[in-house]
Parts: structure tokens; C-alpha cells; sequence
């Protein structure tokens, strides 16, 4: 049999996540492979960690990408943290919310839930209630839930986490580079973040950061595997319980990303080169640029999206900056308007998960996708599908609203 | 702070991997991004599964990449099979035996060690009888070890554990693509490949394959995660041990990776293009030529190198025809010689690990790196740099004798 190159179409995706990679992180993966020894290479990794740092808005030693996909960044963080029979307290308000239970639940952690309605977040009192209550270890939440384009305020959960001595890990996968997230500030121990979102950087890494708190509990745990371990790393297991996985070893990789250079995977070379083009990107635009420019084109298609007689779900209030969801008119099959949009416009949006699945569609604007043209392409196609499925709009009027939205401010000058 | 785009020296990599991405190769990674369930992506995810298949020479129906790097691969197999108080038996004559034994101690196994001298291998018989004494329920052993630069035959071995029920977990990570693997004729139950060496595809993927006697006891482990499970999948997790990671949980890839596409993590897009543009290549050269490639080239080599006045290192019986090992002549600092090359040439080689380091140098002849202007190169910045370190080397032989070999040899006038 014989196979041919690569060969995709060209698409628009409006989803959140995975994104259009921006063309210079496309560019900077086509860069020539060197070792992961050489000069050159561990510079990169240490340039890596300094704008990682600036991303996550810390000062924090330990800021280095997971070689894996974003759930690989919170598999690290819980791994390396939770001993077995550790409380482990989540807030949930989206699916990935279950995703850090399910991960925590795996390595033996004892977790207490607290939910809320999918579309609303939690009134800080609340957890903080909750942890007072139940005095855990950790608490792991979600800063931005993709699922249903929420987002957690954290500072005051954070504040009262250190004041207490409890860990406050925070998974920002869908609003690193996006939005605002100050882990320092908020008092975060751990944030993980993801790529291909709002840093339009291919899915593959996961970025994260940790600081000296996490870092001791870590190092504590600390197992080097053998067949490199050297007589300082002796260690007697029955003292304390090791990492329960070699992979996600948090204090394996700190010896690998620091002057020690221990060997443990060998660093995926592409994918570092494109997450540090992708994060030099959004360092060079700044990060508040950044983040008015997601919030602006979100809510210049927010104006179509209401023009066109549409409605938005969840509380405005809490609204994730980067992500929109629209409920789905009554009768309408939401997947078959999604496969209409691919086939017919080349445009991609997403449905969502669980009990929002049939219920609402969800219309990224991240990173190198969140651009004028995008939206209004996607709004030009939405109102011809729907138009074919039987729906009643408003015609003609949602790209209107958004050209309107946008010439009347001053970045449609842009 | 301003951050320039990524700016790399152009190498000659002659390491045992990380080795020189394939151009055609990097291309394939500027392909722009499409969705993770766009039908024109799970296509080539369906494709890659076929040439995956091929590569590994089965009829397996699970044949898919992990998303992380060799290890990650490793850890999926292991953590997927192993219950905690399985009896693993591990033969180790080299680093990555090490390794495998590191993983399974973490996912609770009683590991059972073999070991012989590092730069021999195992007589089969040996291994056969350590599993009629010890009766473990899994065998896992690597295939090239790249520490050492030897091979282990494992047909015997792969034969004696089907007719016991044993399970045989082979590391293919530095042999797949540049050294014969046949899963299905050697009775391996579960394999795992690399990508970063005789692929010539940059870390960051981990291509492995196992039959329906792993996916049955896989699939008995089966819980799907919180937040996306159906009614379906309900499950009384009382009633047996789930596998300990959701990350490798290889029972939710396997969703991932049929019709029920159920979403797990978001699929690496780039690193999958760069997968199947890799294994596409090795396809088109087909595999009888790749290794015979693969062979010829490290004999060219050699030739230079023993000409040179050198030693090579290790049973040449079971020599791993992509890794030249060469003992480091009395007296020399092996790192000074290594970073002179780099500096002076652009020339890189490896070092070994444990036992061996400091002791050998090691050659890589893999992949796109396998060709003969690298060996010329390799063997001119060698010379000149042993003479720089006051080595007593034949001068201007090596070359020479490689040269012999090159024209004497059909392979010459391609």
C-alpha cells in the first residue's frame, strides 16, 4: 500500500481548543531537531521557564512544560502532591472539574465534591466554608471550565488556602494567555496550563509552575529511577511513599530542568520550540493586550450572536472571556448544525459534555483563531445553517451588529 | 524583556537518539491544525493506527501513539497490565531495563531482576527458566539497548510465555524503524516504539501495538472518567482495581481510538502529522531496506573506526546495528572530547550511563542521521579531535577505509 503526504483542509475553527496554531508556532516547529544536551537546546529550557514565568505572572523557581496534553500537566501536579488517604477538596462546575477528581481519586486521594449548577461558579464563602469544614490538604479547581465558559474567581480561595497551609492547585488550561491569571497574586501553588487554546500552540505540552511549598512536599518524595540514580540519591523507601509514577516524577523533572541536567524522558524538541514561539507571541503583544483582545472579540460576536435573535447561556457575570455558549434552539439537532458548518463553510464550533450535551454549543475565540475575520465568518455561516435547519433568525442583522460593534471602537482600526 | 524567534545552530547528530528530524518530516509539522474530531483528523488517526500496524509487523488491532515520549509508552503498557502484587520479571543488561523495573515497582509489582554484564545480552534458555522458576505474569524486556548498544533475541523467550500465559512486554523504543521487530512472529503481547530515533520524528510520541490477550485485561479495568461516562459505562469499582493513571489509561485510549471516539485528552495534532509522516517514509523505503540501511551504514563506521585504531565495545553477536559503541582509549576525558566535537564540528555524540559512563562513547546511526555524509563527518571530527586530546590515533586511515567500504559496496553508487 502505498501512502501519500499529509494533506488537510484548511480550516476555520472556532472551538475552545484545539485552536488555529498561530503560522510563526507552525514556522518555529519546522525548526532542525539538537540534542537535549546541547548548549543550545538546555538554553532554550532555561529561556522556556523565564517567559513561562512571566505567563503565569510568578516569581516561582519551578516553571517547566509537562511533555504531554494538558490533563498531563494536572496528572503531574496531583501525582507528585497527593500521598494516599490525602483529602483532596474540588469544586466543581464543569466537567473538568470530574477530571480532577478522577485524576486525584486515582492516586489514592480522598475527595470531598462540592458542585453548583453547570453555568454558575462558586461564591468564594462557599469553598472557603467547605475547607474549613473538612480541613483538606489540597484544594483543586478549575479557573476557567471550557465546558460551559465559566470561570472561578479565585483570589480570596487562594488567600485563604495559604493562611491555612492548605495546597491551592489550579487547573488554567483554557484561560493561560487568555485571560488574567496571577499565581503569585491569588496565592496559587500549583497552575497548570494548556497550549492549544489561548496560546495557539499545538496540543502537547502542558505548561505548569509550582513554588517552594509544592516543591518540598516534592522533594520529600524524591526517588531518582535507577540505572542513573548515583550514591547521593540513595534513599530508604519505606520512609515515605514515592511518586507513584515515573512520567509525571515532579521531582525527577525538577532534576532535569535544573543545572543537574539529570536524564528522564528526552524533551520533546518540536513542541518546545513551538511553545516558546507561542508564549513569546503573547509576551511580545503583552499580556493585558492580550486579554482585552480575547475579551473584545468575544463579545463583538456576542452582539451578533443577540442580533441574530440567538440566546447565551450561564451567568454573564462569570463568563470565561474566551469561550461563548449559545443554548441551541428548541428541536434543533445541535450536532447536525456542527457538521453543516464543517462541510459546507469549513468552520468548526464545539457542542459540550453531560448534561449540556444537546443543550448548547460553545464558540471559542483563542489565541490566533480569536480574530476579527474568524468572527465574522463564523456568524456568517451560523446564520445560513440555521436558516437551512429550519431555525428562525433575525436575517442579515448578526454580522451587522458585530461590524457595527467593531467600527465603532477602536480596535476595528487596527 | 524582548525574546527573539528560536534560533538554532544546524547539528550532525550521531547520538543514539535524539537523532536529525527527517526535512520531510518537519514539513509535515507546519501542516496547520484541524480539529480533534474533524473527520478529515481521525482519518489519519485511522491511518496512522493501519501504518503503525505495518511498522510493527502485526495484525493487532491496537496499534496507536501515546501522547509523551518513549517512556510515556513504557508507562502505558505497565500501568494498564500490572495489578499491585504482580510478579514482573525484568532482564536487564542495560540502562532500560532499569527502567522498566522502575516503572513496574511503581505500579506496585513484585519485580523479579535477571541481570548480566552490561555489553552481553541473555541466552534465551536462561530467561525461560527464571519464568518456569518464578511464574511471573509478565515479561518485560527491552529489545536494543541503547546504553549498551546490544540487542536481545526474544523469539524463544516470546514463545515459551505464550505457551505459559505469560505476558510479554517488549521495549522496541531504539530498534523500531531501523532493526527488524516483529511482534506477531516473535509472540510479543505488547510493544512499544520510539520516535526520536530510527523514525527520525522528534520526541514527543510514543507508538505502541498490543493484542486482544492485553486489551482483554485491560478492558476488565475499565472505569470511564467522571464527567463524560455514560449510563453504559456505570461500574463497581469494589470488584477490581482500575488502572492507577487516567492519563495512560490505555482503557479509555482504546475509546479514544475507535468509533466511540470518546474524548480523553485533545490529541497531539502536530506530533500525530509528524508520526505519520515518519512512518510513511520508513514504509516507502520499505522495511527490508531501512534496516539493511541501517546495518550497512554502522558497518561504514566501524570500518573507520578500527582503522582509526579504536575499540569497540560489546559482544558484536548482539550488536544493536544502529549504536556503535567504541571504548574511550586510557586517559581521555570522554565529555572534553564530546563537547570539542560539538563545538568545533557540530558534531554530536553520546555518552553512556551508570557502569559505562565515562568508559564508552556511543555513535548513532539512525534514521535520516544514517546516511554517509554523516558517517564521513563523524569520523573527520573524531580523528581531529583524538589528535587535539593527545591521542595516539592511524592518521588519515579512517576515512580511507570507510570510503573502501562505501565503493566497494552496491550501496556506494546510490
Amino acid at each position: 500500500m502505498t501512502w501519500q503526504p499529509i494533506n488537510v483542509p484548511q480550516r476555520t475553527i472556532m472551538t475552545p481548543g484545539p485552536v488555529e496554531a498561530d503560522p510563526r508556532v507552525l514556522r518555529a516547529l519546522a525548526t532542525p531537531i539538537v540534542g537535549q544536551f546541547d548548549p543550545s537546546f538546555t538554553h532554550i529550557m532555561n529561556e522556556v521557564m523565564e517567559m513561562l514565568r512571566a505567563l503565569f505572572q510568578t516569581k516561582n523557581q519551578w516553571a517547566f512544560p509537562i511533555n504531554g496534553t494538558s490533563r498531563a500537566g494536572n496528572e503531574a501536579v496531583l501525582a507528585s502532591l497527593i500521598e494516599p488517604g490525602d483529602k483532596v477538596l474540588v469544586p466543581i462546575y464543569g466537567r473538568f472539574g470530574h477530571l480532577l477528581v478522577e485524576i486525584a481519586q486515582r492516586y489514592g486521594a480522598e475527595v470531598i465534591e462540592l458542585h453548583c449548577e453547570w453555568g454558575e461558579v462558586f461564591e468564594p464563602q462557599l469553598v472557603i466554608d467547605a475547607i474549613q469544614l473538612h480541613e483538606p490538604k489540597i484544594v483543586a479547581c478549575v479557573h476557567g471550565e471550557t465546558s460551559t465558559g465559566r470561570m472561578q474567581p479565585l483570589q480570596e480561595i487562594g488567600m485563604y488556602c495559604r493562611e491555612k497551609g492548605v495546597f491551592f492547585v489550579v487547573d488554567a488550561v483554557a484561560s493561560i494567555g487568555g485571560v488574567d491569571v496571577r499565581v503569585d497574586e491569588w496565592c496559587i501553588d500549583a497552575c497548570i496550563g494548556g497550549t492549544q487554546k489561548c496560546l495557539s500552540v499545538p496540543a502537547g505540552m502542558a505548561p505548569i509552575t509550582f513554588n517552594e511549598r509544592v516543591a518540598e512536599v516534592i522533594t520529600a518524595r524524591k526517588k531518582v529511577e535507577q540505572g542513573i540514580a548515583t550514591a547521593d540519591d540513595l534513599c530508604d523507601v519505606t520512609t515515605f511513599t514515592p511518586i507513584a509514577t515515573n512520567y509525571f516524577d515532579l521531582a525527577m523533572l525538577m532534576d532535569y530542568w535544573s543545572p543537574r541536567r539529570l536524564n528522564h524522558h528526552t524533551e520533546s524538541t518540536s513542541m518546545l520550540y513551538a511553545l516558546r514561539e507561542g508564549v513569546r507571541l503573547a509576551l511580545e503583544e503583552t499580556l493585558p493586550v492580550r486579554f482585552a483582545r480575547h475579551a473584545y472579540h468575544a463579545q463583538a460576536l456576542q452582539q451578533g450572536l443577540r442580533a441574530m435573535g440567538l440566546e447565551l447561556f450561564g451567568e454573564e457575570t462569570h463568563a470565561l472571556t474566551c469561550v461563548t455558549c449559545i443554548q441551541i434552539p428548541e428541536g434543533v439537532n445541535g450536532d447536525r448544525v456542527r457538521q453543516f458548518l464543517l462541510t459546507h463553510f469549513g468552520v468548526e464550533i464545539a457542542s459540550s459534555f453531560g448534561p449540556l450535551h444537546g443543550k448548547i454549543w460553545r464558540i471559542g475565540t483563542m489565541g490566533y483563531s480569536c480574530r476579527k475575520e474568524n468572527v465574522l465568518a463564523v456568524l456568517s455561516a451560523l446564520e445560513a445553517t440555521l436558516i437551512q435547519h429550519n431555525v428562525r433568525v433575525v436575517r442579515g442583522e448578526a454580522i451587522q451588529a458585530t461590524l457595527a460593534f467593531y467600527m465603532a471602537t477602536e480596535y476595528a482600526t487596527q
